[in-house]
């Protein structure tokens, strides 16, 4: 069961969660001076309106017309029910996905693409500089930059480069500009950390350009609410009650933002965030300020975090392989208000792979992260005679993963 | 601007265009006898549900539930009006597209995939063989087959099999065996009608298994014409007239019967199929009885052909490599009711390219072939000052396809 929305159902406004959250946010810090930073430390990397929803504590915040345009083109995305995963765990639980796959570049990543493009256009920025690991996020902000007529520069971390051509050859079809990153070091494979480096360097260095962030911060989180105010909407339409649990995957928290802030205000719901145990960012963790990127150049953000010089196993999920988590996740987190569970790697696979033979679609890794937990879900409902529901974020889709699911099936996959 | 439909709203029925053909269609002959050939002849290799359909002259025909409910997994799909193309062609046309890519396979094939799969199943059959290409369609019915718990053997063309490795791995995630074809000679690249003949031979020798045709045959487009009929539900709902041109890619003539058939009986709207000009099968063929396959083992169809011995060049639509045609495309080509347009490579990726960067979706090189004819449409419009309504079929997107795009942004690929 599937339920659609018309274009003209499309959320209006995004919800800002500042005002319910547990307690007011730490501001980040100057990384030289460690004094909270404000809005023209910031300027050189972005433009006054989001530097503004950064800051912001109103409840909600407008949509732009021309943005409302662009995510029309795939928003609102369906919200399906797993009828035939739910058969084949034979649990009580009825379980709901909302599909942030069917977007151009596959994932929920052009829901903050979009705005962030927009404007950065507005301000008369030519040209954006951002970092990508596996590629989705690059290949979301290519598609958002070929859009509103901007150059987007992406440093791809060098090791996905090399292995993972369709990404880069994908942002190119776009548009985009696609270097391997370090820039300065053509035998270093890379990592998240140091390509954010070589973005912001770029991007501070050049008038015409701005530095652009697919995740972690406030207003990207901001962006990606649409997903919940969707998924609330669909519920309602498919006559559900408010889930009890939302789960998503986690890598910075911007998928799990997405589709948890806006049930941040409904007491009852449990809110479920889900790491790979390679990057145990929220469960392995310590809570304090720390940089977003490994040389150093970012904001100090309040944060749990693995260390800035934390080098990830190199797991599929390219997605989640981040040292730290959006201050908004971990603040969550850190109240109470939000759990958090890790899996390895191959009980991640086990759960992609029998959603695909169920439901049809083939997840992304990230995306099988938030699967998992949803069928341990379900399984605890049905072990407790329970009718639980569940909603969890399909962040993506696998298609442009499927090597790492040949891995799995032959057995060449490490756990 | 998208028109989604609900679930509910699916066609219950399939068009049957025989009772609309311009004349009765000529039928398949044995190859041994040349004789027409009977249920019987046929009843190795299909079902006798599908037999039936294949010679049915009744207007519609039932979809059976459990078919419908597979198909709700991702039908019905959206129809999009182009609008952000349109702007760049500056043309008065309104171009509409019915957007197939957003099946779990990517692609129309699973249309047909999901009752071929059901009505074997339903006649106790165990297992499937078949061909694939590009693998298109071998995803479609490996999906199918993992749907109905149905066993699938794919021979997979060996040139794609050994540098298309995402699309073996799709379908061993949905549980399908591939093995390259032809299977006695692995020094052989391989071409669809060899791999036809090996998959054919595989059925026909085994008790538990019968023989699944992605393309070509009456019941395959007809079971396609969901396409059709959703169109024309959402062309009212969008308040618009029946379009002026129906444009679809034809490889075998799936994806363009099941858009185009249901517009028949409308005479006054054009019907438009495109092809390679490397594999010019309606333009450049003649119309004859010619066998669907290399070896000789299939019935004898009245179809447009290149001979079943015609090597196709590699081109990147691998999905239009096929010498011959559907019969009921070939016999509406023959009867004037569809026209027919070839176009060489470097202009198909060219128009693949100008859609990706204003609609956002990458198409699969197929369908770029119905979007160069579609943009050649709008700009004749706009030529001659007319108001023209143009529908084309998406037919899939190119996710899996990127290496072709990487050949034509670094001018590698071959007119």
């Amino acid at each position: 069961m599937r339920w659609t929305l018309s274009p003209d159902d499309l959320p209006t406004a995004w919800f800002n969660v500042a005002p319910y959250m547990p307690g007011p946010l730490e501001p980040p810090l100057h990384p030289g001076t460690r004094e909270p930073v404000g809005p023209d430390d910031l300027a050189p990397l972005f433009p006054m309106a989001l530097i503004s929803q950064e800051m912001s504590t109103t409840p909600t915040i407008d949509i732009p017309g021309p943005v409302l345009d662009v995510l029309r083109l795939w928003r609102p995305t369906p919200l399906v029910r797993a009828t035939r995963l739910e058969e084949t765990l034979g649990t009580p639980a009825r379980i709901y996905y909302k599909d942030e796959s069917v977007s151009p570049a596959g994932s929920h990543k052009p829901n903050t693409a979009v705005p962030q493009a927009y404007y950065n256009k507005a301000e008369g920025i030519e040209r954006l500089a951002t970092e990508t690991g596996a590629g989705q996020w690059g290949s979301a902000l290519s598609f958002a930059s070929s859009v509103f007529g901007l150059e987007c520069m992406v440093y791809m971390v060098r090791a996905s480069y090399e292995q993972k051509p369709y990404r880069r050859i994908l942002m190119e079809t776009w548009g985009g500009r696609v270097v391997p990153s370090p820039v300065d070091d053509p035998d270093h494979p890379g990592s998240l950390g140091s390509a954010i480096s070589d973005a912001v360097r770029d991007a501070a260095g050049r008038k015409d350009s701005h530095y652009s962030l697919g995740s972690v911060l406030n207003h990207v989180l901001l962006h990606q609410t649409v997903i919940g105010l969707e998924a609330k909407q669909q519920l309602q339409l498919a006559g559900e009650r408010l889930p009890d649990v939302v789960i998503g995957s986690c890598g910075g928290g911007s998928n799990l933002g997405g589709i948890s802030l806006p049930f941040v205000p409904d007491e009852g719901v449990r809110l479920l965030a889900v790491e790979p145990a390679s990057c145990p960012t929220l469960t392995g963790g310590r809570f304090e300020y720390d940089f977003g990127d490994t040389a150093g150049l970012t904001p100090l953000l309040p944060m749990y975090t693995l260390g800035h010089d934390f080098v990830p196993p190199p797991i599929h999920a390219g997605g989640l392989r981040y040292h730290g988590d959006s201050p908004i996740i971990s603040a969550l987190v850190k109240a109470g208000r939000m759990e958090a569970v890790a899996y390895p790697q191959s009980k991640v696979f086990e759960a992609g792979l029998q959603f695909a033979r169920t439901q049809g679609s083939v997840p992304a890794p990230e995306t099988a992260h938030a699967i998992r937990a949803a069928i341990d879900e379900a399984l605890a409902a049905k072990e407790r005679g329970e009718e639980r529901v569940i909603l969890f974020n399909y962040s993506g889709h696998g298609l442009l993963d499927l090597s790492a699911y040949d891995d799995f099936l032959h057995g060449r996959l490490e756990s």
